[in-house]
């Protein structure tokens, strides 16, 4: 199978890492907007040659599969000009973080049927070629968001694929998983970035003792605040919403917490904690 | 070098394998409060030796080095028990989260010469002699505080031991220390917290797809709120006022975010998140 990946990212370097390891792609073609990331990928080796547009990548490549792994914003102008390019033989999937705005977008498109909207939900907090890392996508789980729009032959090939990465296959309505990620993924970014912000500001001017003292609690908090602001920003703002909804929650329950801690209601507090606890139980 | 650990948990039981592991404890004695914990303790082989009580672990086991890794509350109250227990020869250290209030507590004890205020910049979310682990030290920060005020050779055998680790050791006034763990390892906590009974509030009644959706980022953003409230507690009511002013300025980060999201201000939200990153830097 010839696939192309438009996008040679984190996300897109890393699924052609894995469809190689697979054996499940014959011929990979890249095709990659930043020049200097499209050399460092061929550097890499992620891909077997780089296509120099859409349409050498998408129709002259005669590509079986195309895989659009561009940030969420350029996402909403690269789909449809790839629907535009393609046959009703080639199937195209993307891995964008959300989906109702997308989906809404491409609707009414003659070659909808041949899209199956796609989120792996795995990832780092790096970004670029030089971040494809082996293994990303193997035993995580990836969406399907309705793939009653999608042909039953585009819905099989892909479902195949990412089952031989092998990763779980989960379906949902497009509203429903952006709702979901907007609690389990994007407000977990939006809080370590503030928690990255509290430290650097509370830091400056005094001296730097967050390295000297900074233990694994610490790095695994702030971790995702390394991530892209071209990556997120386009997520939040296409997530907006629910993600201004889940925040609202979030800063209810800190606000709780800081009565609790501010009335030295240390009985209430330590409730709030074991409550909290049962996380453990959903995410062992 | 005979050494009794008075607390076998996550802190005492990592430090009596560390120990062994680099031959710096000929002997070792333990004493733990709970029953469970002890007989555990000794089931998991972690110290030779069981005391009944204090009086056994400090005085007559003729202990060198007594370390006392229980609780933040319970340290306000067993460590001039201690103090009372020792002679003019015994080197004791504590492995507590802060450390204002408790050197605050013991400055007038005649036995003050005799302690090292220690704090190990380690830990994990979990607890109990089940959840000591061996490396948990190793290539750590160890933040020891008013060094001046402890005898010189028994601060000697305390650095010496913990180089031996080895750790880096660091020191700082207790105001210092207290200020600077509120920001990188307190709030880091509390928040956590709040991410984990977010979720958990929006999930109440829905179907159960956190699970099916957490990717590795809000496993790393939750791991912390897993951990123990009659450890964190005590923690956070020792070091209240620090950390109600940090947590004052990431609800003040937090709230800056939501009106930029709110106002559709994604220029502004770049460059906020893009300072974010400045926190590869210092945490790389």
């Amino acid at each position: 199978m010839t696939i192309t990946i438009i996008g040679l990212g984190l996300i897109g370097g890393s699924l052609a890492l894995s469809l190689r390891l697979h054996g499940l792609a014959g011929r990979l073609i890249g095709v990659e907007a930043d020049v200097a990331y499209a050399r460092r990928a061929m550097e890499l080796g992620l891909v077997d040659e780089l296509a120099p547009d859409l349409p050498t990548a998408v129709s002259r490549s005669g590509a079986d599969l195309i895989i659009v792994a561009v940030p969420m914003d350029a996402l909403l102008t690269v789909l449809p000009q790839v629907f535009n390019l393609i046959t009703n033989k080639q199937v195209v999937l993307d891995v964008g973080s959300t989906k109702a705005q997308l989906l809404a977008a491409v609707a009414a498109h003659p070659r909808r049927g041949r899209f199956v909207a796609t989120h792996p939900m795995t990832g780092t907090e790096f970004s670029g070629p030089d971040a494809a890392v082996r293994g990303l996508f193997e035993g995580k789980t990836v969406v399907l968001c309705e793939t009653e729009a999608s042909d039953p032959d585009a819905l099989d090939l892909v479902e195949t694929l990412l089952r031989a990465l092998p990763m779980r296959v989960l379906h949902l309505g497009a509203a429903e998983h952006d709702l979901h990620v907007a609690y389990v993924s994007h407000l977990a970014h939006l809080t370590s970035f503030a928690l990255a912000l509290t430290v650097l500001e509370k830091e400056r001017g005094g001296e730097p003792r967050i390295f000297d003292l900074a233990g694994g609690g610490f790095a695994s908090a702030v971790r995702l605040a390394k991530s892209a602001p071209a990556t997120w920003v386009p997520i939040f703002r296409q997530n907006r919403a629910n993600l201004l909804d889940v925040l609202d929650e979030h800063l209810h329950q800190l606000h709780t917490l800081r009565a609790l801690l501010a009335d030295e209601d240390y009985e209430g507090l330590t409730d709030a904690l074991r409550q909290a606890n049962e996380i453990q139980k959903i995410i062992p």
